[in-house]
């Protein structure tokens, strides 16, 4: 594996710097080191502020869901690293209109200190501030620790129905609400088939055998539940669908939203062969899909692998989904 | 390399399955081996229809581009593998609104020889068809050669451009003429850094050692022009716009598109450092970048690397590209 860039320690910069080259109309960074994206133009007053932050490497996540109607801040860290607290505390108060800020993110040690620290700081301020962690990815915790899991793919879900409840009118702590039913309503099951490179270490940080597939893996590299013989795409399917309906309950006449994310390497078109076999045994048990998503939103750089989202939806969920939102890396309209 | 899929014979089959299940709303095929995609609902009589093909294993090229202000069919080959002409002939009936049909897809030989001969064929049912055919690689063959080089990623800007023609109301000849602009006016120039592997093969067809870069290397892994030591970010930009700019001079104040499209395994963190570089360059000639795209556009499955393409823009291209254009792979308001 090779990577495309210039020094290793100018990595993030550079993305960065690409970034504001490319859609440069659309966002800003606060300025200084350009570790904190922001919506350009900024939302209106009164608006709630939704704002998340985390490491390098997962494009589109972390910051390629800040535009219109998904979120209105983002703090950018190394790869897989934490950003800092003060970043995140200046981006708050940047995102501010008036209304407070929710910080909606993924449930990572760093992440959560840093956040908690940039929460206490803008309170001084008298900026008000609510938090929700997701932490989607049943693989990394048992059920009943749901507050342990990690936050992968599913994220995404959680932004847009969050930006869009900010979007609409709600104050804080519906913000927060929706943020959270969301939450608890996705499930996220994550296969690895290869490992990916960190630029400034320059080789893979972990190995996957060529004919084995890693269940469970995080998106970090994060030790999965089990290693098995590389399974077919329907198994791959029947495996998630197992695994995620096992922990959240579904019946007869629900209507799920469902994600199959590549991490890097792997195929749009193999990517739509799970989505057939999901799709197909979802039916089977008399459960509907609406607003289907199958491409790359949370990635690890090159991994090759993929996860399979299940949201769980109502018709508040629904129509939060399907509002408009907008960003130089994602649009509804298109799902 | 691993591949997430069941049988290997019918991957295309489950691909399209997988697509008609997502997408279903937007898109529906023409029955019997569902190797013809078409827009739904099929656009408004009068329309001229657009039309392409290719072998499977590139998405979103080429049935990606099936939507609204794009395309109206594409024909399916299996994987690197030109469709049959009596799908394309089908496909152009059906196509058909009244207006005529151009049939607009990348040069090779396979494509050619069936349609020409479908483009026979429907002749004798009084169907009127033109044909462009996309050859923007600039490295596979040499300038005063153009007529024999290979389409790749640019074929994109030209199904854009043509697709918003025929929308706004252009008859045949002047949808054929503003294909034909766009093509003649499109660059592209690719680099490989690993193979990829055709599901009924099961290994790679071809290698790049790994410290390696191929240099003009085609999207079924035809040779290139040269293979060096890998290169960084900036010099592989470089060496992009320097092949381009020999080919099609540029002078201060044109105004270009620039699609950075990522291969299949190449990070999309690293095709905006590419981005980076190009757009910067271009600057320094005076040269303004209109509707940047960087991401996955024209693929080869899990192959690394990425190809460069610059469009030139005039007044007309401009407007064209920018119109609305939606399909479920592809959203220009979104660029």
């Amino acid at each position: 594996m090779k990577k495309v860039m210039n020094q290793p320690d100018r990595f993030v910069e550079e993305v960065i710097e690409g970034i504001l080259l490319a859609y440069g109309d659309r966002l800003r960074t606060l300025g200084g080191d350009h570790r904190v994206i922001l919506r350009n133009p900024p939302a209106r007053e009164g608006k709630v502020g939704i704002v998340t932050g985390g490491g390098s490497g997962h494009l589109p996540v972390f910051l390629g869901y800040v535009g219109e109607g998904m979120l209105d801040g983002c703090a950018v860290g190394n790869v897989f690293a934490s950003p800092s607290s003060q970043r995140m505390a200046e981006m708050i108060t940047a995102c501010d209109r008036g209304a407070g800020v929710l910080c909606l993110y993924g449930n990572y040690g760093g992440d959560n200190l840093n956040f908690d620290m940039a929460c206490e700081t803008v309170g001084f301020e008298d900026i008000q501030t609510a938090t929700v962690r997701v932490c989607d990815d049943v693989a990394s915790a048992p059920k009943g620790s749901e507050g342990r899991r990690r936050g992968v793919a599913g994220m995404v879900f959680a932004f847009k129905c969050a930006g869009a409840a900010a979007e609409r009118g709600d104050k804080l702590e519906q913000v927060a609400a929706v943020a959270a039913k969301a939450v608890a309503n996705t499930r996220t099951m994550g296969f690895a088939l290869s490992p990916c490179i960190v630029p400034q270490v320059g080789k893979p940080t972990f190995s996957i055998k060529e004919e084995e597939i890693e269940i469970g893996m995080g998106i970090h590299g994060e030790p999965g539940i089990e290693v098995k013989p590389m399974l077919t795409a329907d198994a791959v399917a029947a495996l998630a669908l197992d695994k995620i309906l096992t922990d959240m309950s579904l019946a007869k006449g629900d209507e799920v939203a469902v994600m199959v994310n590549g991490l890097g390497a792997t195929p749009l078109e193999e990517l739509l062969i799970v989505y057939r076999a999901v799709h197909q045994m979802l039916a089977a048990k008399g459960v509907a899909v609406f607003m289907p998503h199958v491409g790359e939103f949370a990635t690890s750089m090159e991994m090759a692998g993929l996860s399979v989202t299940v949201l769980k939806l109502d018709a508040e969920l629904k129509a939060l989904l399907r509002a408009p939102g907008s960003t130089p890396f994602y649009t509804s309209a298109n799902k």
